[in-house]
């Protein structure tokens, strides 16, 4: 669905408008999910032995402008503070749009020898763009919550490999959306008009919403070569005692995440959560008909609720009694809790309820008798339900393209794109040129990293030089 | 020890000084106290209902100053941005000194009904104060981590009992003060004068710091009325259908916590963590005499790390073989670790290690059979005697006053001051006025919930009037 879609968000108490235009306010919900993923991170981040630190949110215009193609991309978007009280500041400092040139002036005091390498921190914090197009809730706000990841090594091998961490850092973006937020995603590679500023590549996990026909940017994993290094005198003395320049990675994802998942998964009834990050993953209601013993089925939905907790399943009970079971039913459906758990009079009888699941809407009747079990089962069926299905609109949505003419017609349906590609930037610049008034500029997604063979003299579908890669290609977020 | 002595914040990897006056960077060891007090107060807000949200940086000015009082407090230290990219903001925007403003327009939008109430809401988050007096790290900066509880009510009797949690949420800060970072702090009321800008009553935990003479806030809970309801015309339908204002409350605590035990436990060598709090609890380092079985050594040094580990401690090794043990001794007692492990080879024969406990240096020799058992009651006999050793130095420091001259003198000797009080805000204006040029401005600090008898007759020192309660006074951070 898309995002903002008759207020579904704020129904489902996602987000909040705000009064400062392109800033939001993550509700509880947004916050339960943001932590479950943090949970996993902060786990995978102990293992790599990064070490968690924060820097502060500002950052003086001298450091900011250090590393020219860095504060290039980023310049347009900083927020400025000029003021405080009533004293205009000396000189302005602006607002972290991101914290490379916050941090890196401390490794170069930080890091002496080869042996304070590798130097691997990360820090959870907000971070500031202020974006003039239209801000959308969690896919573009003007501020938005983050981790980002930042290391050094001593060696290009050590950066590119397993120590450097930028391949197993976007496998656990990966898995955040696939196996937490059941969003298929590929992996692969930003091209050079598309890559992070001021980075010698970046890797990126991209999505794709069929409904709009656009990509999204999921999460991002930089390699920075020397660059910053050079601007910001990293040096190291290595084992054999002659100073080198360290190479520097960093990485991020950002709340951006839970915008991904709900568009992917929401439909005409509010949201859908996937089970493995749902803030409520069974809702029991009690379905009390005339003459029934409401007592008697409400303690049932309790005793039903309590069982479920026990077991590590966060599960609620609803028995308000203002609202009719029908009312309850849309409002749960509507923020997306998984799994409904009815218990009325029959089934209080056959010692049973009854299950209706949010992703499908099928209905089944359950015995009490290992009925923890059977909805351990029925969340796990669900989750992989909600990943396969995005899988399949995602799969249909793409189209493998060979000229220029099936190019613009696909991007005109809407369509996910992989072409091959002459990997020229100046023909990206082109294509984006050439498509922005027709049916609305089209980019490079990534090239993944699970390359299609590309046969002897297969030609770019936009230059007709010869091509190098597959790529995938869209209109994006 | 006062913070910023002989660098020893930065040499025991606290904190490092930032570009920016007033700011600093918080390294891993002080986000893991941070993080080891999180997981704490997490856990006391989950079981207290109270759902977690998270609500912009940024406040409008028309917001900001529509609570009169409020922001007369703040006001002085609000840092602005009028700028974005190269564009001038049509109106300044404030960043959050803290979120009263920010969040009560939407209790406004949310509480419609008492079915509404309580509403329970707490963030973590980065609020910015534009500090002019000298900054200093952890305790005044300009930028710093806290959390920040809000909740609204019914009655006036809810924000007060223990639905409303202030005394509940501030029992929990006397609790990581005291049982975590081994601080005593005192619980009371704050003065008219001190109190929260736009509360009905604040309530706090106060440490004191024998070394300095001086007072400090250690976190605050607040019950602010129906002020802000008012401002913000937060109303709900009661049962009876009628229109009421909600009660609100507001809490929280911040770094500050860390700069509080640093000064309170620190000394000549360093830092000293309480093993609650400890990034590492457990040092051990090889002690390998010439000719001695080197590798023996170290076998026997990972084998405890690894016993101590797998029981939950947080044990490390330091096998680096560039520098001595001595000097390694030292390393690790600058950076606080409350136990240190020698195995040498005298050890290595009797099967044994020799302990070496940070906060009072007393040595041991002990069987390596039950050691871990051993090692966990050491660690909870020094968080005893650390806070044991804290609460005698500041009971020490404290007096008893009952007249002026009294009160000057023990102000002189840097002590901690109980006296007498007639309560009336012109009157510690008065004492401030009075002591600003002799010994430097004192203030009350709190008066405590625990009260001494006040005989009949008592007369408040500094005015001589009739006493009402017994009040701390001292000069403070």
């Amino acid at each position: 669905m898309k995002i903002s879609d008759n207020g579904i968000l704020r129904c489902g108490e996602m987000m909040a408008y705000y009064d400062i235009s392109g800033c939001y306010i993550l509700r509880p919900n947004a916050m339960k999910i943001w932590n479950i993923m943090r949970t996993y991170f902060d786990a995978v981040l102990e293992k790599a032995e990064v070490d968690e630190n924060y820097f502060p949110l500002f950052v003086s215009a001298s450091v900011l402008e250090k590393e020219k193609d860095h504060v290039q991309g980023f310049a347009p978007e900083v927020a400025w503070v000029t003021k405080a009280g009533k004293s205009d500041l000396n000189v302005p400092i602006a607002i972290r749009p991101t914290s490379e040139t916050v941090i890196y002036p401390y490794f170069s005091k930080w890091i002496k020898s080869h042996r304070d390498l590798p130097l691997k921190l990360n820090q959870w914090n907000n971070v500031v763009r202020w974006e003039f197009s239209k801000p959308t809730p969690f896919i573009r706000s003007r501020e938005f919550l983050w981790q980002e990841g930042h290391t050094a090594h001593a060696t290009e091998e050590d950066a590119d490999n397993e120590v450097g961490l930028v391949l197993e850092v976007l496998d656990h973006y990966r898995h955040l959306y696939e196996e937490y937020l059941a969003v298929p995603v590929v992996k692969g590679m930003k091209s050079e008009n598309e890559k992070f500023a001021g980075a010698r590549y970046t890797t990126s996990v991209e999505a794709f919403i069929p409904e709009t026909g656009r990509g999204i940017q999921g999460a991002t994993s930089h390699c920075l070569g020397t660059k910053f290094a050079k601007m910001f005198d990293i040096k190291f003395t290595n084992k054999e005692g002659k100073n080198e320049l360290v190479w520097q990675n960093s990485w991020a994802y950002s709340t951006r995440t839970i915008g991904v998942m709900i568009m992917t998964h929401g439909d005409d009834k509010g949201l859908v959560n996937p089970p493995k990050v749902a803030p409520i993953q069974v809702i029991v209601i009690p379905v009390p008909f005339k003459d029934a013993d409401t007592k008697e089925i409400s303690k049932a939905c309790c005793a039903v609720k309590d069982a479920l907790r026990e077991a590590g399943i966060r599960a609620k009970e609803d028995l308000s009694d203002n609202y009719s079971p029908k009312w309850k039913y849309s409002h749960w459906e509507m923020k997306g809790v998984p799994l409904r758990i009815e218990i009325g009079p029959r089934d209080l009888a056959k010692n049973q309820v009854r299950t209706v699941r949010r992703d499908n809407g099928v209905k089944a009747d359950v015995p009490r008798v290992g009925l923890v079990e059977h909805v351990k089962e029925l969340l796990g069926k669900i989750q992989q339900n909600m990943f396969d299905v995005a899988k399949q609109k995602r799969d249909d949505a793409c189209v493998v393209v060979k000229t220029w003419d099936e190019f613009v017609e696909a991007l005109g349906q809407k369509k996910l794109i992989l072409a091959p590609w002459c990997d020229e930037a100046e023909v990206e610049m082109d294509v984006k040129r050439r498509t922005k008034d027709e049916v609305g500029a089209a980019k490079t997604l990534c090239s993944p990293f699970d390359q299609p063979e590309i046969p002897e003299g297969t030609l770019c579908f936009a230059s007709g030089k010869l091509a190098k890669k597959w790529t995938y290609w869209g209109k994006s977020y």
